[in-house]
């Protein structure tokens, strides 16, 4: 592999966009391959074994096409599918948990760190984890908050609505008196205006919110720079999606913050 | 076939059991079999390609096993695969499409009939077909409601977020003045009472709300009746998924509204 090379990543869906979108602000010369398997989205409600199956069919398109790394730009991969990837893969493979947890141990001050991801993300007991492996004093307190996703995918993204949803979630948190929330799910960063005000409205001290899309491409322009696989030049974009590439178009420019004018969009089967 | 040979019903998911507790009120002597795909669920997101190879999927399984009828209980199955359903299978296929928007039709006076369904149902222009063939003066209002799914998985039924929510969704339908109105996804009738509870509030008159599973179970029943099919006896249920069987069991009893007790769940692929 060369540092020419492309980007891997890939989501169950369309939310990694905003992981690719994180990953162009930091990294705008390099090369991306998004892989978003929308005929099976979402993953989170599947069985691990299934998991496993669907992550090592993308993870192996995007590998067959030379790729100098991997980004599994879904929690839900992250949490289950990981090891499996990197003993399969020849390339660095980067998840969006671990880079989420480390930057939640390095904003909070009071050790009391609050996540908030799907259903299938917390019952992993991923972020715990990853939170443990770095900081033994942290103590994490998770929330389920499956509404959040298809709150994003309507567009409800600010108004009563989302206010009073995202109240609920986090009350439980912020009665745990957190200093610092992730936001453990590819979706929540286009809900990230809303938490910061609730928690804001009821927070008794500031929180600071960690969005684990930015703190991936953080990690991600380390890793490349330690192992010197940084490219120049003008970057890119390439989108494959495995089904409805027609309905694609809005939803994808809404994660991507940006419209999709000029972006190669393929439909392929896995 | 004969009478005591079992009716197949399946869905994308655990949705459909609204419609088997619907049938097993109107018909507690048949033995129902029930395939929830919850390895594939939703499958409101996919292609219609992916939608027909999955329905087949799905009912050759159960035609496997000996039916004498098929139920398909599944809003985006019945609006695209039904005709194919039709011609490839031995038994009579019955969706719940058909039988709501004849219901929805029956119910209303001022021939102003609102739909809810997920974008999927609404974009296939299902319900007004079904409506168009049965009622040429029938006028249909849609409105797709993607919230109410995932609010009905999550538990939120009743409160302030499922009100709202609703209000949001009804306004349109109000607005264009329906006094009928048909619930036209699999889980909507575990916010009928908030649904009934909204246009109560908001409309200037009353306005029936038709729950399309109870429909399709009236047009079974008389299906049945119609062609000698009918059993006598002590009915059963025995209940079949792709993916996570062990979860199953606390959503299935709210969508069946009973206890799973003495059912056997068995896992399958397909």
């Amino acid at each position: 592999m060369t540092a020419d090379d492309p980007i891997g990543v890939f989501d169950s869906g369309l939310g990694g966009l905003t992981v690719v979108r994180a990953i162009r602000e930091a990294l705008p010369s390099e090369r991306l391959v998004y892989l978003g398997d929308t005929a099976r989205v979402p993953y989170g409600t599947r069985s691990a074994h299934t998991i496993l199956r669907y992550a090592r069919g993308c993870a192996r398109h995007l590998a067959r096409d030379g790729i100098k790394l991997l980004v599994v730009a879904c929690n839900t991969v992250s949490a289950v599918a990981l090891p499996m990837l990197r003993v399969e893969l020849d390339v660095p493979v980067l998840g969006v948990i671990g880079p989420g947890a480390r930057a939640g141990v390095a904003a909070t001050r009071s050790h009391r760190l609050g996540v908030i991801a799907t259903p299938g993300t917390v019952a992993s007991g991923a972020y715990p984890r990853a939170v443990a492996s770095v900081s033994s004093r942290t103590e994490v307190f998770q929330r389920a908050a499956p509404l959040l996703v298809p709150l994003v995918e309507e567009g409800w993204t600010d108004g009563e609505v989302p206010r009073l949803v995202v109240d609920r979630y986090l009350e439980p948190l912020i009665a745990a008196d957190i200093d610092s929330l992730v936001l453990g799910c590819t979706h929540y960063p286009l809900l990230a205006d809303v938490i910061r005000d609730r928690v804001a409205a009821h927070s008794p001290h500031p929180v600071t919110v960690v969005d684990s899309a930015a703190a991936t491409a953080t990690e991600l322009e380390e890793l490349i720079g330690e192992r010197g696989m940084a490219r120049t030049g003008e970057g890119s974009l390439r989108l494959m999606v495995t089904d409805r590439p027609d309905q694609f178009a809005d939803e994808a420019a809404r994660f991507l913050g940006a419209s999709l004018e000029g972006l190669t969009v393929e439909a392929i089967d896995l």
